[in-house]
C-alpha cells in the first residue's frame, strides 16, 4: 500500500508532464507508457482533473478554429489542435463507420482528402483560399476507428500563391501525403 | 394557328431526335435550341411522355449503378449515366447550397474531388479498388446550382494497376481534371 501509493503519486506527476508535452496521448497510450491498466489511467485523470482526450482536443480546437480566416468554423473537417497562420497547423480526425467502404471497412479516400484539403485552406492567412492543384498519395489503407493526425506546413508563399504540404499519420505511420497549391483572394478592393 | 401547330409537330419531332442524341439536355438548353420558352418545352415533353431531366438521369443511372462492382450503389457520388467497366464512365452531379463555402458560394473542392474519385473507382472491374495516387487540378471555380458532368477513361491497366483520367465539365468548360492511379484487389483467393 505504501509503495503503491508512492508509485501512484510519481506516476501522476509524470503523467502531467507527459500530457504537457503531448496533450493528445490516449488513455491507451498512457497505460502502455506506465504499464498499468486503462482504468488506472482514467482514475489518475479523474483525480488530477484532466478531462478525457476528446474533451481536451475540443477545448484546444475551439480556440484554433477562431483563428481561421479562410473557412467558417463548421466548414473545418477535423479538430484543429494547432495553428499558426501562413506557417503550420495540426488537425485531428477520428474516423468511424460512417466513413468506410461497406465491403472492406477501409476509410474512403475522400474523407482523408477532405481533412487534408480543409487543413491546407485553414492555414492560409486570407479571407478566401482556393485549391488550384493537389498531388496526393494514399500510402496505407486506414480502417474505421483510426485517429488521424494531419500536419500542414506552408512551404512557399509568393504573392497570393501558396504551396502547402500536408501529411497524415495514424499512430507513427504515414498514411497520406499531399502537396496543395492554393490561391488566396484578399478581402476587398485588392488589385483585381 | 395552322402554322404554329405545324411548327409544333416539327419541333416535337426534332426534340425527340435531339434527346436521342443527348438525353441530358436541360429544358433550358432545349428552349434555346428552338427559340421557345421553357414552359413550351415542358408542354412538349408532357405531350410526348418524356420525363423531366432529373427523372431521365435517375432511370439511366439506376441501370449503371447495378453494373458497378467496386462500390455499393449508395457509395457512388453523382448519377452514373454511362459505364463500360475498365474502359469509361460518365456521371452527373447537380451541385447545391449544401456544398459551398459560405463566404463565396463556391463549391468546396472535396465535393468535386469525391465525384471524380467515386467515378474513377466505379469504372474499375474489381470487387475492391483503392486510390493510390491522385494528381488533380481545379481549373475554374464552380458555383452552387452548376450541373457537373464527369467523364472517366481508363488509360492503362497493368495487372492490378489502373490509370484513370477524369475530367469534369460545367456546360462546355472544363472545371477539373485529375489522374488517378488505382490498385484493384480481387474478390478472393488471388495470389496474395
Amino acid at each position: 500500500m505504501g509503495r503503491s501509493s508512492f508509485l501512484k503519486k510519481e506516476r501522476q506527476s509524470i503523467l502531467m508532464d507527459k500530457l504537457k508535452e503531448d496533450p493528445f496521448l490516449t488513455d491507451e497510450e498512457l497505460a502502455e507508457i506506465f504499464s498499468v491498466s486503462i482504468p488506472t489511467i482514467r482514475l489518475d485523470r479523474l483525480e488530477l482533473g484532466i478531462p478525457e482526450l476528446r474533451e481536451r482536443i475540443k477545448n484546444v480546437a475551439e480556440k484554433n478554429h477562431e483563428k481561421v480566416k479562410s473557412l467558417n468554423s463548421k466548414e473545418i473537417v477535423g479538430e484543429l489542435v494547432d495553428l499558426t497562420l501562413n506557417q503550420r497547423g495540426i488537425s485531428i480526425l477520428e474516423t468511424d463507420n460512417s466513413m468506410v467502404f461497406e465491403k472492406t471497412k477501409i476509410v474512403r479516400g475522400h474523407f482523408i482528402y477532405s481533412l487534408a484539403e480543409s487543413l491546407a485552406i485553414a492555414v492560409i492567412d486570407a479571407q478566401v483560399a482556393l485549391v488550384g492543384v493537389a498531388n496526393i498519395k494514399y500510402k496505407v489503407p486506414v480502417h474505421s476507428g483510426a485517429k488521424l493526425v494531419a500536419r500542414a506546413e506552408v512551404k512557399r508563399k509568393r504573392e497570393n500563391n501558396f504551396i502547402v504540404w500536408v501529411n497524415i499519420l495514424e499512430k507513427q505511420t504515414e498514411v497520406f501525403r499531399g502537396k496543395f497549391i492554393l490561391v488566396s483572394i484578399s478581402d476587398k478592393s485588392s488589385n483585381n
